[in-house]
């Protein structure tokens, strides 16, 4: 009693910055620099400032639902990332709500859409396409919102994001085929215009290139359909014939669903894999263990990926600072993959 | 002007029942069976009753959103029926959100709650837990509600199902395996005491009562966790060498995934399959395709699961009159499965 509230004006007095450059700290505003805003929560403290009435009452209607955007559920990929969201979720005490985009970007902004209206208290998105040019679409979003696995370079500022290296996956792959002898190596990728397939694809390139190893453009085999990861394993049956007839003695594939198809059609050709090819995927799903011979890959912490994601978007409704991650993938030998046979 | 509007009391009058059966039947409410339901809506129609405006201003309040809880989307299985699902509800402008149970009927109903207070149309439940006991904790969901494949035998009567026929399904793998010439046929379930399980578990046994062969206890192995269906391959890997020690030369799996898990123990242990053991799953997921040799399986419609629930749902919200529906599964012959070898 008696004592004065401290206000925002107070606080940004004291700083030397703007009013509204501390209202966006406080609010952890990833416009303002994570120094920056450690430094204004920190005298914050230090005056004791309690959030206004306004601002806690808006805190209490929290609703303790966060929505996840993936971009379908016929994909073990997202199951296992929504697992790990899942898995911090619950320790918080919070219910996840899922919502499918299918690889399309209108879907994806109705998906968020639909989530903010129906008042969940942060939104994570994997696979996000929505870029800069969206942005107004999605500007109404006044909840925290993190990005998994970006497939669009330019991505909004007002979104966090874990994502995985997809270039130092690629390497790893094509560097252990390397390893094994192969010097004629292909890339049988998705067509889609996604940033991972377009950052293994440079990843490929640039160990060839290092290597010493002459790209020949047959080497890499793409379909050009934009459609759902689900018909992945259709893209790599399709398009491993071409490969074979280009000469090349180990693939890397865009994921393991590619990687399944391309096992597939080497079952129907009467191609012995690992001893007449080396296929390597990408991801680490459990599928690859099922099929025969079982698939090297290079596995994503796709847990790790949902956990991530999910304690940032914890720590951004707890307003504590937070800093985008890149997880590194490792390289997986199974039985599909074999030194080059002479 | 001047017209009297016409009252639910005068339609209960001219149908000579009470103000609340009118009301129930205008609701569709399976309460009342859906011969009156029909005679009263006809009756309705005829006197050209429009409903109040507090109830239309209900119907305009709707959200265009339906939740739907499936046990884990870690399951390919889900994902086929929630395309069904997905397609039937874009095709009506409504947007799907998805929650997971984990085949626990205290996460099926916290998921329920969730989707009613985020103010949903309606609700689908996949495998649901929810017996008559259970019933006052859902009595409170106000929106039509659809339950496809129900694992509990007392399901609350408010809610409408889309089923498979598991006994048929039963039947049918079982029985190609007595037309192979096999006569120690095993049965490899998962004992969460699902009525699914119970249902496939019960069909096997009448399949071999009926075909005169006796029954040996020790081909029926089934583990004993109430676990995710992820772990359905786990549960086929460890329980599969009991069945072999009991002599079978061919096993009916609870599922593809039990199954596949079947499948890898027998690749560890040098057992051919289909040579030495023909296996049969059950469900039709695509994995069962990738796998060497691919699975004989009992195929259930899928998509058609997910649509026919869809469409009840939509019907249900048109106010139309509806009935559950019970799917009939085929059978898909594929590689793990051929003759006895004498």
């Amino acid at each position: 009693m008696g004592k004065r509230k401290i206000s925002i004006e107070d606080i940004a007095r004291r700083a030397g910055v703007s009013h509204s450059t501390v209202s966006r700290a406080l609010r952890d505003n990833p416009l303002i620099s994570s120094q920056v805003r450690e430094e204004i929560k920190q005298i914050a403290r230090e005056m004791n400032y309690v959030p206004n009435a306004i601002a806690q009452s808006l805190q209490n209607q929290r609703t303790s639902t966060i929505g996840v955007v993936v971009t379908s559920i016929a994909d073990p990929f997202f199951a296992e990332v929504v697992e790990g969201i899942e898995q911090i979720a619950k320790s918080a005490g919070l219910n996840v709500l899922l919502s499918t985009s299918h690889r399309d970007v209108e879907q994806e902004i109705a998906a968020i859409d639909n989530f903010h209206r129906r008042r969940v208290d942060g939104i994570l998105v994997a696979d996000s396409r929505i870029s800069k040019q969206q942005r107004e679409q999605v500007a109404q979003i006044a909840v925290p919102t993190v990005v998994i696995n970006s497939q669009i370079e330019d991505q909004p500022e007002i979104f966090y994001s874990v994502a995985i290296d997809d270039r130092l996956g690629a390497q790893l792959a094509v560097e252990h085929l390397i390893n094994l002898g192969h010097t004629a190596i292909g890339y049988l990728g998705v067509g889609d215009r996604s940033l991972s397939n377009q950052q293994r694809l440079e990843g490929y390139r640039m160990v060839l290139r290092k290597a010493g190893i002459q790209q020949i453009p047959n080497w890499v085999a793409m379909n050009d359909q934009d459609n759902v990861r689900a018909n992945d394993v259709t893209t790599g049956q399709k398009m491993l014939p071409q490969l074979v007839t280009a000469g090349v003695t180990g693939i890397f594939c865009y994921n393991d669903m590619v990687a399944v198809g391309a096992l597939l059609a080497c079952h129907e050709l009467g191609i012995s894999v690992p001893q007449d090819l080396s296929l390597v995927g990408f991801d680490g799903i459990a599928l690859g263990c099922y099929v025969t011979p079982p698939l090297t890959t290079i596995s994503q912490p796709m847990l790790e990926l949902g956990r991530s994601a999910m304690q940032i978007l914890l720590d951004l409704l707890a307003e504590k600072t937070v800093e985008n991650r890149v997880l590194s993938p490792c390289l997986v030998k199974r039985g599909s993959s074999a030194p080059i046979n002479n």
